[in-house]
């Protein structure tokens, strides 16, 4: 299963194909919209202004409901597109953006809102990955991300996700207390003109042991490479992650017990539920670090092409933080991965 | 540019097949012999006391000593493989091992160490790391792994690497007296016959610019597969990675700035020479996390095949912590990565 | 380069995603669209009446007429798409048709105007082939393809084409003489309601040598591939081809010579410009077989989903011969091949 | 599932990797060996002398007789390797070899005996078939291939295999009486110090309806590219073939009817067993067409890497006709295919 997107910021429309999508999937087009709503900007204080309706529409691969086995295209046309507001950056590397190392790759850049090096590109990926989760769902699989961290507020680290179903209407903490503490923090920022960074973590329940390839196609490295294709994202960590470094192993080994309906478990699962780079049938979690917002609104020095000092103007429409907006986003390329490894696993005995 | 590998702990040899090399390479075999030295057993108070001799030979695609662009096939015999050792594992399950879920996977498991889900598996990701350090070094670019933590030791988060070349006779900590703490804490561990995880860290001199694909084949997003393929990873981190969730975007953008000599590069580099998933030409550096070794020298509680509780004894021929020994691992996985992408861009202009 | 295309003959539209193709080529979409209607039906006596206007759209991955890097994606939207005309079939295997296949593939069956499986599906191939086309224009790489036989009437063997501009008016012989007994019964079969088969020559001029990979990728072998997959395609033959089973070595092996201008060419070449699957200068063609359009307009016999026995009736709109409106086709699958190859090929060397 | 070879020929071994190869066939060795057997030189007359005992040894993949889904590596050593006797084409481009080619696009060449150019890589491809036909096996498929046409002798069109095993000891053709004017003609040309090409027929019983993806990647396009990767390969046509540009549709379609039994089969067989790209459950057959050898016992006038006119002494160790060796090659790049699509079939249903 490949998802093959398009799509640039201020261009005609966005979109995708999803090839290899098995057939009598019945196609869902209320959730899937539902989840490219979770994505929207507009939507909150701390998100950006710009109003797209984000309407999509399906193209091909679906028949009478249900999914036939061919390829499913969908496109989202860009409405609320304003190519002129970019004057101002055609000649200007913006700090921390990609104009300067895509402009050094091709040798010409689509400056309009940074053009296919938008976030813009990522509403492909919560379409696809909507399509990836009506297949998860047949077969009873479920994920949910959540914010655990923006700035300096982060959840406990004892905290456990208790309800798979997180109120969404906020900013996607599970933790009241915690989210009052972040929203203050936005709200501060916002006033500077400034931006945050933050941390989703994802949880997935119901995955058959099995799933993932043994060396190079793990599934946690496929997982680290979807997350990580995620613009602004920096780090990903799956189970014990960062903080198994400074543990022993007889501390860390997950032990093995046989649960009271005869299934083997284990005691502990810092091992994210992935061992040897295959599911084990425990709960799949991981961890997403997402830098702060690049575009401010406040000026900031950079240079021009010609490598002159300029002042970039602080304007446009940006989110402070991207990291509520970004939960669907995780979620998507997670099932994407899960649902590859799905079918792929099918293969595995003669 | 592919690699692909094969062979199990216990069986007749491992080895790869590097396909795409270029031709008209320089193949230095003492360089890639140098390189496997560096990861081998028996070596120091901490690692594996099996012995292989680990002479690896090359059988095709190397012609008067130069690649031809034909691929490069590498053999090495598993001369110190003793099966029977492990006939007490082959009903069991260990903790945080892959042996149960290689089991559901496959319906079958060669029990012999682990079979092809034994680190041994990486003596070939050397072999083909240093085949592609060849080709990178001909472009002027250099890796440089390291040690910055063992279990509760660490270097200083200010710690900045100078010297791009690691006293490699201890355990591959550029700061000696953090190494000094990491050999006691190691040395402690063993006597209890428990072990120890960490972090290697890794910087890359001499990327150009342009380097990575924009989406979903970030330059980012691969090494964070290719990292995330090596057993016993749990996380990866770029640039400012999870620290950066919790700074502003004023203090985490890279300024542009023009250098004395006309070309273009940042004041900070919290990026990590990547922007947009695309190299910009400064150092790139990542950090990898390893979860501690499961295999233990004490007794462990686990199941056997049939459900039932058993206790694993500690026994056999393990690393107390894999880290010094995975530096060159980190660095070949990095290796491939650059060297492929370093072919991939140049279909990048028409 | 990859092209994934979408869509079904009655759905809302056609099109695809052609990624991986360089930046800095001229987009002429003049070009573009002159291609497309070389395929269009409702031109001729003798092919479908249907009207599509085939007015293409480009949504992404050019900038201000140039390509950028990033993913170009194309729709057409189907315009005259009749869906209720095809009732008739929903429970009935056409005889030769993917009907049946299908179904037993997937499990469903988009059965309006054979859905997916539609000749519809190939006006995807020429906008990527016509992309094609303008990068292999820039590198002095040009295809021509004309009709060879319509049925009984054939081009003489020793023909040879001397033009490569094939006047298309017609049907797209390139011998007027031979072009007039192909009309003459295509009208005679149009009027018994059958059909015709043919074949389709092409010939490729300005290929450097060199490209191809030497052993499963062979420039002819993708090539194969790429002509195969168009829908009723039987067979694909180079150079001497099928004729060369019964020649001796010493009349096939063309004999190398130093041209005037002191490079190296061939005297004869019944290698067709491919020696061991690697481009050698020289001219490239091929020939492609095409079976009889599989719909008819007679009754034919055959069963239901149930197993029983049936008559089909001759009705719809529908070609006496695919070969003329196939010749760009051709041209577009062999122009995807070349491409991709030219962009390979610029890794071979270190 | 992916086949990966390596090898020159005249180099230290010749092998490969099958990757993704289901678990738990039985890997019956004798079975490999007898296939490794079919293709060996210096067994009769018109075949090199070349001696070769072809003792491939099996390094990874299988665990107490049985596959265990972990990648299969194989090797051959080469040991009749004569690398002295090819000085004489150090310098020299032979005529419908690869040596210019190869030349060009590496800018380097193993001149032994044709280095990776040699079909000794073939060998690998037959102990990767044989490994395919395991596994088919035990899907109830089998692949036969038969010699159709040596020279000018050829079987009647009208031909029909009745058995599927066709009796080797000879050169593989099916009808004694045309196999005698083959033996007869090999003999002549052989006095000469000539070559013959020739035709393999195929034919594959068993294959279940729904094999194949329906655009690119149909069954018959892989197969096409699969056979024209075998060196000398100059032509594919499957059912009807170039025939098929002859024909009327009304002769052509094959008409669906119920069987006795109850299931859906056609009354003739044009299609070939392959309809839209996906298997029709009916018997798959196609044809091959080999080029004559391009190594003869004859001088040959050429060229040298100054440009300058020399003359090719003929000798070596050369076939006469490659084609009754090739037989198992064809049988093993088919079976390959098919393997591959009967797993990729696994995920076409949710």
């Amino acid at each position: 299963m490949v998802l093959t997107t398009f799509g640039e910021s201020h261009g005609a429309a966005t979109g995708g194909i999803l090839d290899g999508f098995p057939s009598l999937i019945d196609i869902d087009l209320d959730f899937i919209q539902s989840e490219v709503n979770r994505r929207r900007t507009g939507q909150a204080f701390f998100s950006s202004s710009r109003k797209e309706d984000d309407q999509f529409e399906i193209l091909s691969g679906v028949f009478e409901g249900k999914s036939t086995g061919a390829p499913i295209a969908f496109i989202t046309r860009n409405i609320d597109a304003k190519p002129e507001h970019y004057d101002q950056i055609k000649n200007v590397y913006r700090p921390s953006h990609a104009d300067y190392t895509w402009e050094k790759k091709f040798g010409i850049r689509d400056y309009h809102g940074g053009g296919r090096a938008s976030a813009r590109e990522t509403l492909a990926r919560v379409i696809g990955g909507a399509l990836a989760k009506l297949l998860l769902k047949k077969h009873g699989i479920f994920i949910t991300g959540y914010v655990s961290q923006i700035g300096p507020c982060h959840l406990d680290d004892a905290f456990v996700l208790q309800e798979i179903a997180i109120p969404r209407s906020k900013i996607g903490c599970p933790d009241p207390q915690t989210e009052a503490g972040m929203i203050k923090i936005l709200e501060d920022v916002k006033q500077d003109g400034d931006t945050l960074g933050g941390v989703i973590s994802c949880t997935i329940k119901g995955v058959p042991a099995g799933l993932g390839e043994p060396v190079f196609d793990k599934l946690s490295a496929d997982l680290a490479k979807a997350l990580l294709s995620i613009p602004s994202v920096k780090g990903f960590e799956y189970g014990s992650g960062f903080s198994s470094a400074s543990m022993k192993g007889s501390e860390h080994n997950d032990v093995f017990i046989s649960s009271e309906q005869g299934t083997i478990t284990t005691k502990t699962n810092h091992s994210g539920g992935i061992q040897g780079g295959i599911s084990n049938g425990n709960e799949i979690y991981f961890r997403v670090a997402f830098k702060p917002v690049s575009s401010l609104m406040k000026d900031q020095e950079t240079i021009n092409r010609q490598g002159e000092q300029v002042v970039l103007k602080g304007k446009g429409r940006h989110d402070v933080c991207v990291v509520p907006r970004a939960i669907v986003i995780v979620e998507a390329m997670a099932s994407l991965v899960l649902a590859d490894h799905l079918l792929r696993h099918r293969s595995a005995v003669a």
